[in-house]
C-alpha cells in the first residue's frame, strides 16, 4: 500500500513505466471545484520531456480523466486520471534484468518482489510515476489558488552552482512563481546560464550530477497541522521522500540551523498592519508542526541521475558473479531539473490534505 | 490524531509537560517478547536530565507499565506505560501565557487551539514528550536486537564542531553503539571535549546552539519497505520530524549528494562471501524506498534550543502590541545532545513497524 | 493495532481485566470543549456493576484523567483516562488457563498469541474494556449534546420478550433518552418487569440468555458520511462489532427489509415546515452511507453471556483431550443489559468522528 | 476517502455509473501471484446483467488491466483495472435531477455535494460500482484458493422464501460453492423455482422485494484477526456495508442468538482427528474477533430495489414542493440476486487483507 497516501484525501498512484498506463485516483476532493484542464496540461508540461537538456523520450503525457469531474467541476466522487504509455522502447532495458543497475531500485525490487516485478524502464519506481503525482498536484494547486494559496518551486542548485534562495522572510509571490514561468526552472537567466553550462559539461562526459529544489507556499492559513507525528513537517516529509532520488529535506533554515545560535535563529515575533508575523523566517513557516502564517519553505536535495553513460560495476544475479554494465540510451544529466514541478505538486497535495483536515473547503447544500 | 503513528503497530503518545503524566500506548506488539525493564530504564536514562550540561530539572522518568506485559513478556494486547510528572515548577512559565516565546509552539498552539491549550512548560509540544517515545523505542530495540538488528546514534555535530561521521560503508557495529555507552553521546573523547568547550561558551553567554545527530541501523533485512509514499525513507522521515526541533533530515550521502557526480555517487554492486552488497553506501541502505541490506544511515539536523537566557522580541496577545521577553530558568544549550537516544528510539520504532509489516515476528500456537 | 480506531479522532484502548488498569487515549478532540466529570461519572455508572441482576464484582470505575483536560476543558492534546483495577479475584479464573471456555476468546487468543496472552478474567477481551469505551463515548456525548445531537439506547429485547421499538419515524427525543434515565434500561416498567422475570428464571437455572439493544441519534446533521467503505453504516458497524458479544447489526428496518416490498420500504420524501424529511424511516436516517437528517436507528443483537453456571464440554490444551468445565463465580445472565450505555457510547464516538470529518467543531484563534 | 479501503492492501474504487469508466486500484498485492483472466471474467459474469429477471441494461463488463500484472502474474506494484461504460442511456434519468428518488442516495448526495454530484444512473452510488469490487474480490479469491481457502455465497432468501441455510457446523465445501455454479444463485432448484415465482409476481406488479445473501469461507486459518475495533467481524462489517442496499449483517447464529440460552449457544470445544474444533458453529468461525478455524458464516440482509415502476411521493428541490415521481426503465426486482457474487467478493477482499496482515503470503528473493 506504499503508493497510497493521505489523511483527508487519498491519492493512489499506479502504473509501470513500460506498462499500458500510469495514473492516479484522488478520493476525497471537495465537490464543485472547477478543474481547468488547459491549465492542468500547462502544469504537466513543466515536467514533461522534450525540453532541451532532458531525456529524449517523447511522451504526450495527456491525462485522460475517467471519473470525478462533471461539467468541468469535481463531483466529490473519486477522480481517476490516466496517461497512456505510448513510446515504450523496452529493448533499451532488456539486458538489464539480470544485472541490477547501481543506485536504481532494480536490486531492492528483486529482494522484495523476487523476479516478478516489471522493472522495464524502472517499472513502478520510474520517474515517470511523478506524472500522475503532478496531476494530483496540479488539481490541488487550482483549488488552493482560488483561496489565495500559492505554491512555487525553483531549481536552487546544480552541483556547486546555486541560485538565489527562497530562505528569506521578504520572499515575494512573484519570486516564488517566477521559475514556473520560465522554460528552465530557475529564478533568473544568470543562474540558468551557469547551470546549463555545468549540465552540458557533465552530459558530455556521460556523467550526471545532483541538485536541489526549493519550494515555498504563500498564503496558507496559520494554525494548521499538529504536534508530533502528523504535523506539517511530518506530512510534507513523508510525501517528498516519495519523489525518486530525494536524499535530503530541509525546512526553513534547514541544515544551517545546526550551526546557528539561538539568538540568531529564533524568529522575533512582531505585529505588522494588525497581523502577527515573524521578523525572520528560520522556522520556514512552521512551529511545533503547526503553520504560523509565514511562507512555508523547504529545500529538497536530489542525488545525481543514477543512469549514466559510463561503465559501472555490478553483478549477474543468475551467475552470482561480477559483471560490468553499460547503460545505453539518453538520460537527463540532473533529475532535479524535471523535479521542480514535482516538488511543487507534492507540496500542494499535502497542503490541500491538511487544509481540508482543518475544516476548510466544505460545501453544503 | 497528530500524536498517533504507525502502520503495523500504533503508538499513541499523550501528556502535557506540567500535567499529571506523560505516556504511550503501543498497540500491535507481537506476543511473547521479553521486555527487560532494567534495560529499558538504562535506555531511558540516556535522555533523562540530571546530566551535566543539560537542564537542571530533575525527573525520575520511571515508566510504569499498566498493561500489555505479563510475567515479563508482551501479551500481544496494547502496552500502556506512563511516567508521572513530579517536578512541575509551573511558576517558571506562568508569565508566558500572554507573550509567546519565539521559536516555540506557543503562538501556533494559540492559532490552532485558541486559549485552551495547556502550554505550561511547552505542554504537549515539550521535549518531555520524547520520554514516552523512548519507552516505545526502547522496547522496539529489545525486540530487534534479539534478531540481530542494532540501532545506534551519536551526536555528530554541535555548531561547527563535527565528530567522525557514520557515512561510511565500513561502519562497524562497535562504532554505532559506542556513543550510547558513553555519558556524553559522541564516539570519542576528543570530539566530546571540543563540543563541551563550545557548549560551555554558548551557555555562559545565555545563548544556545544547533547540532546534529547521526543514526545507523545494522543487520536489518534487505527487501523491506516500498516505493513512493510509505517506503523506508518516508516512514523514517514522518517519524523523525516528530522530534521537537528537527530542521533537516538526510539519508546516506544526504545534502552532499547534490554536489556529487553520478559516477561517484552510484554505489557499485558486488558480491562478498556469497552475499550481495555495495562497495560504498551513499544510498544509506535504501534504494527506491526498499532496504538493500547495507547499514541504514541518517543525519538529523536540530535547531538551537529555543529557550535562551537573553532578552527577545515578542508581542502581548491580549494587548496586541510589542513586548520584550526574558525567559527564566535553566535550559539545555543544545537540544541535539539529549536527542541522541530519541533519534535512536524513533528509528527503532519505524524499523519494528516495517519489519512486522514484512511478515516477520509472528508467533502462532 | 486492533484496539485503535478512528478517522478524525483516534481512540486507543488498553488494559487487561486483571492487570493494573484499563484506559483510553483520545487523540484529536477539538480544544475548548467542557468536560463535566460529574456527568461523565453518571454515564459510566450506567454500565458499572453493582446493580441488581448484573455481576457481583464491585468496581469503583472512577476514571482518572491524566492529560488533555485543563481547567475543565479539552486542551486539544490527547486525552488519557485510566481506571485502576481494584477487585481482581483472579483465583476465580486460575483453573481456566488450560481449558478454554466455550464461546469465549480463550481459544482464539491462544491461537493468535500462544500462551502469552494474559487471559485472567478475559484479559483484553473482557467486557471490562467497554469501560474506557464509555469514557470516550461519554465525552463525545457531551460535545454532541452541546450542539443539539442526542444519542440514546434501550434494551429492546431479552430472549423473546420485546419492548417498544425505536423503529418509527415519530420517535421522540424523550423516548430515546428514557431508558438512560431508568435504573433498568428499558423504556417502560412493563417491559422491565417481563424481562426481569425471564432473567430471574434463566439465572436460577445457572443459564444465560441473549438480547438486543436499540440505539437512536437525533439532531445529527444531514449530508455527513460517504459512499462505499467509510460511510455512516460502515463506521458504525466497524465500531459496534468491537463490543464483545455482538452477533448482528441492523440499520433502520433491518432484517425486516428483506421481507418487504419496495413500495412499502421506500421512504416517501416530503417537506414539513420548510424542511426536507421522509414520511417513514426505514432507511434509519442513512441513504448511500450519508445521513438524511432523520433519526439514525440501529439494533444490535447480542449473544447470551458465555460464562454460565452449568457444566460444559471443552478440552485440555496441554493434554489435548476432552475435559469438562464448570465456571464458578457470578455472571450477568444477559450481557445486553449492561451493553445499553456501551452501544450509546460506541455510536457517540462514531458520530463525533464523522461530524469532525465533515468540518464541524473547529475553533480558531 | 470513503471509497478507499484496507489495512494491508488498499483498494480504491472510482467511477460513476454514466461516466467514462469504473475501476479499481489494488495496492499491496503480493508479487508473483497468477491471475487467470478467464477465470476472473467468469466470476465477473455472475454479477453482470443480461440474465433473465435482472435489469435489461447490457454491459460488456470486461475489465482492462492497466498495471500490476506482467506475464500473467502480479508484479507487487498497484494493480489498476477499469471497465468502460458503453451503454449510457442517461436520458432515462434526466428528469430525476430535481426530484430525488425515494430510498436512493439522490437526496443525501445533494446534501453532501450540492448540485455537483454526477448522479446520472446513481453516479458513484450505483450498483455498477460493485463491478470493480468484484475485480478485487475475484483476484483475492484466486490467491486464497491457491492456499485452500474458499469463499462461496448463495441467495438465502427472497421475501419470505428461504433456502437451506449455511448456518450449520457440517457445512460442506460443495454446498458453499454450489450456488456459484448455477445460473440462479441458490443451492437447489426447488428454492430457485419458488423464488423465481415470487420475483415474477413482484415484477409484474411493478414492485420490488428484499432478500438476503449468505456467505461462508472454508479453510481460513485459525488465529487471524484481533480484539475490539479491527478484528474479523469489524472488518467484514465495514466492507459489507459498502455494498449498496445492505440493511443488516449477522455472524454465525446472528439475530437468533438474541433468543437463545447460553447452554444452547456456546459451541462445545472438541478434538477431531487431532485438530481442535467446535461441535456447533454459532460463533460463525470467530470468537473475540479472531478466527477459530471453523467456517466463517455471515448473512447479509438487503432492502428491496429502490427503483420501482409505481408512482412515488417526492419533492422538487428547486420549487421546494411536493412532486409525484414515476421512474421509467426496467430494474431488477430484487438486488439481492445480483449481490451474491458481490458479497463473495467483499468477503474475499477482507480475508486476503487479514491473511496478509497475519504474515502470510510473503515472497522473498
Amino acid at each position: 500500500m506504499s503508493s497510497t497516501w493521505g489523511n483527508n484525501i487519498k491519492i493512489s498512484i499506479f502504473g509501470e513505466s513500460h506498462g499500458k498506463a500510469v495514473g492516479v485516483v484522488i478520493d476525497g476532493l471537495p465537490s464543485g471545484e472547477e478543474v481547468d484542464e488547459e491549465k492542468l496540461l500547462d502544469f504537466m508540461k513543466r515536467r514533461a520531456p522534450g525540453q532541451k537538456l532532458t531525456t529524449g523520450r517523447k511522451e504526450a503525457d495527456l491525462p485522460h480523466i475517467l471519473s470525478g469531474i462533471y461539467q468541468g467541476r469535481t463531483t466529490g466522487s473519486p477522480l481517476c486520471a490516466i496517461i497512456e504509455n505510448k513510446d515504450q522502447r523496452s529493448r533499451d532495458y532488456s539486458n538489464l534484468k539480470d544485472v541490477p543497475r547501481p543506485a536504481h531500485a532494480d536490486l531492492t525490487a528483486y529482494f522484495k518482489y523476487g523476479q516478478f516485478a516489471d522493472m522495464r524502464g524502472g517499472g513502478h519506481f520510474s520517474g515517470r510515476l511523478t506524472a500522475p503525482l503532478c496531476i494530483a498536484g496540479g488539481i490541488a494547486k487550482q483549488i488552493l489558488e482560488r483561496r489565495g494559496i500559492f505554491v512555487g518551486a525553483q531549481l536552487f542548485s546544480v552541483g556547486e552552482v546555486e541560485g538565489r534562495s527562497f530562505r528569506r522572510a521578504d520572499l515575494s509571490l512573484d519570486e516564488v512563481l517566477s521559475a514556473g514561468r520560465r522554460e528552465f526552472p530557475t529564478g533568473d537567466e544568470e543562474t540558468e546560464d551557469k547551470m546549463k553550462e555545468l549540465l552540458g559539461e557533465v552530459s558530455s562526459q556521460g556523467d550526471s550530477i545532483g541538485g536541489s529544489v526549493e519550494c515555498a507556499a504563500l498564503g496558507f492559513p496559520a494554525g494548521i497541522g499538529g504536534p508530533m507525528f502528523k504535523g506539517m513537517e511530518n506530512e510534507i516529509a513523508q510525501m517528498i521522500f516519495g519523489i525518486p532520488g530525494v536524499k535530503s529535506l530541509e525546512f526553513g533554515s534547514g541544515v544551517e540551523a545546526t550551526k546557528m545560535r539561538g539568538s540568531q535563529h529564533n524568529d522575533p515575533i512582531e505585529i505588522e498592519k494588525g497581523a502577527i508575523r515573524t521578523k525572520t523566517n528560520n522556522a520556514g513557516g512552521i512551529n511545533g508542526g503547526i503553520t504560523n502564517g509565514m511562507p512555508i519553505i523547504i529545500r529538497v536535495g536530489m542525488k545525481p541521475t543514477p543512469s549514466i553513460g559510463l561503465e559501472q560495476e555490478s553483478i549477474s544475479l543468475s551467475k552470482m558473479e561480477k559483471e560490468k554494465l553499460l547503460i545505453k540510451g539518453r538520460h537527463d544529466p540532473c533529475i532535479a531539473v524535471r523535479a521542480v514541478p514535482v516538488v511543487e505538486a507534492a507540496v500542494a497535495v499535502v497542503l490541500l490534505d491538511q487544509w481540508l483536515g482543518a475544516g476548510y473547503g466544505f460545501k453544503r447544500a
